[in-house]
């Protein structure tokens, strides 16, 4: 689901896309005196990073201004930081699942790809120089995601935390994707622990977390509301990306952007699997769910029994369970009722759009 | 040519590598919280940096105490951040060139593609495990860089000064990267003009006027001084470059450990085949050069040709005429006689190995 429904717009957000302007501009000119070529990857990447919905820029600076942060400027570069993370995230992952597309248009890998065959390379010889400028790509954003936060104007003390919520998401979101190959070549599927842990990794921690956590340390909030925000952002992370793994199957395509086919035909290890790999019915889907050459009727057969096992709602119960965990962690008097009201639809949005 | 060979043993060396020590144990454990898995690829990340020899580290330490600097703990750490930086582009550059292997033994790419093919997956499926764990390997490595950056004490304008030099390496390396993508889709053999900016951007920069500049930097050198070393390092680092390229066609293989073979069947951009695509000669080596059919024969008549229209010679005359002026950057009063008497050895080694 589109991260943007799940949150008002804080003030100040047009500064996030200043910030990611000038860095834009200022790397374009650099790479300009380097190569056209240089400067083309470098507006590929510039692409890359303008379709997103600027989510984890808005927890940013919605953690930051209403836990009494005013340098609203300053919190733009973090926010930004968080935004080139992301970019940076998304072009390995899509090097990593082999896609060549993301949002309907080429990704990095796609757009070097055809030029490399308009080049005259074979199939295989132009997939890997799309693959490869992908990674170039995807390290020039995570490289240039610390420099952002570098470039905060801040204390040591607040500099030294910023980088370590940075490190945090960095080591939790490889381990997340590393986690994912492991299981692409084990047929079992993994017990919903692993699942849930998973999802902590893979979406919690860069994406609500660490903007939210950093948000706050930049405010110089308390450690025990920094300690809070960490709470409900592991929680509603969990919530989303389990509901996201619903509408992954079940959603519509033109809402989710996505066919609802590709998760199953990959095998995605996801609860609404780990729930049915446990049930007598897994016997009948079990040779279907992974399988490349799965049909339109396939699919729909493995929806019904998903539907019919009990895994769905099963999936649904759990994203809501965890959403309502999210929203515990605001029950107190330790979040600002500011805050609170912010962050409350946004695990309202996750649940909704599943039940 | 191993880079050992190049540079005296500075003091504190081994401080480097208590950092880099110390920097792995406490990856490892919070890895091993994460799972055995996880622990497994830091395990092989670490395996990838041990077999180094320092070069970068060392050309820190020497220019940083020879420019007076005393505290050499820190100083280890900007070593420690270049040495992890240099991980991340071989480990990346290893993906990007398809390799499974380095110094003779599987890399991380190699060590997960065997790994997934004990676990039964095809051929083409575990090679894109090795490559997807290889992204994400690199990709901790070159985030760590900058975190290792990061923690040196020092003041707030030292501080960023290295950010810069961090990243000014980390955007002249993937430009080098990705102009080696273009031109192998290119079957124009690149002006020796072409030849020399990319080995500035892949070698001279991050192996050179990097760590350089960084330890003149964290000792407080002055900016001519800074200035100088950049020169000394961008025309060490070519003129290294061109020696390597020779050495890869032309060196014992034993003592390069890799074969000299390989550079010409892949159809490498050197300064011999920029020089000898100019000649008449060229005609009858062209669709040699770059064929993967490449046979031991067909290599020993291109290294004849290279050595009869006069390459070879061209080339090797051009990696000492590099380090000759990379020579008159330190005939100054700029640079302390103690830095230089550590230096011009330097540049002695690389045109000795190809005269």
């Amino acid at each position: 689901m589109d991260m943007d429904t799940l949150l008002v717009e804080p003030a100040g957000l047009e500064r996030v896309e200043s910030a990611l302007g000038r860095f834009f501009e200022e790397s374009k000119l650099r790479a300009a005196r380097i190569s056209p070529g240089y400067h083309g990857l470098w507006e590929t990447l510039e692409q890359c990073t303008a379709g997103g919905k600027r989510f984890r820029p808005r927890l940013v600076m919605s953690a930051y201004q209403m836990l009494g942060g005013s340098d609203v400027g300053n919190a733009a570069e973090v926010g930004a930081a968080f935004e080139l993370l992301h970019t940076a995230l998304i072009v390995h992952d899509d090097v990593i699942d082999r896609d060549f597309v993301r949002r309907g248009i080429p990704n990095v890998s796609g757009r070097y790809r055809m030029i490399a065959e308009k080049a005259g390379m074979t199939p295989e010889g132009a997939r890997h120089v799309g693959f490869s400028a992908g990674v170039i790509a995807g390290d020039l954003a995570l490289s240039n995601a610390h420099r952002l936060l570098e470039r905060v104007e801040t204390t040591a003390g607040v500099r030294r935390r910023l980088g370590e919520i940075l490190d945090e998401a960095v080591f939790a979101s490889a381990a997340g994707e590393f986690l994912d190959i492991e299981t692409s070549f084990d047929t079992t599927i993994p017990p919903l622990e692993d699942i849930v842990h998973m999802a902590r990794l893979k979406t919690s921690v860069y994406s609500f977390e660490g903007p939210l956590q950093a948000g706050a340390v930049l405010a110089g909030a308390e450690e025990d509301v920094i300690t809070r925000l960490g709470d409900f952002g592991r929680d509603a992370g969990i919530a989303y990306q389990v509901a996201d793994d619903i509408l992954g199957v079940f959603g519509n395509e033109t809402r989710t952007g996505k066919t609802n086919w590709g998760d199953l035909r990959e095998g995605k290890r996801t609860a609404l699997m780990s729930f049915v790999s446990t049930r007598p019915e897994w016997e009948s889907i079990s040779s279907l769910v992974g399988n490349p050459a799965m049909s339109a009727a396939d699919a729909d057969y493995v929806r019904r029994i998903l539907v019919d096992s009990g895994a769905r709602d099963y999936s649904a119960d759990l994203a809501a369970d965890y959403a309502a965990r999210a929203r515990t962690h605001l029950d107190s008097d330790t979040v600002p009722p500011a805050l609170r009201a912010v962050l409350d639809p946004v695990v309202s949005a996750v649940v909704d759009r599943v039940h």
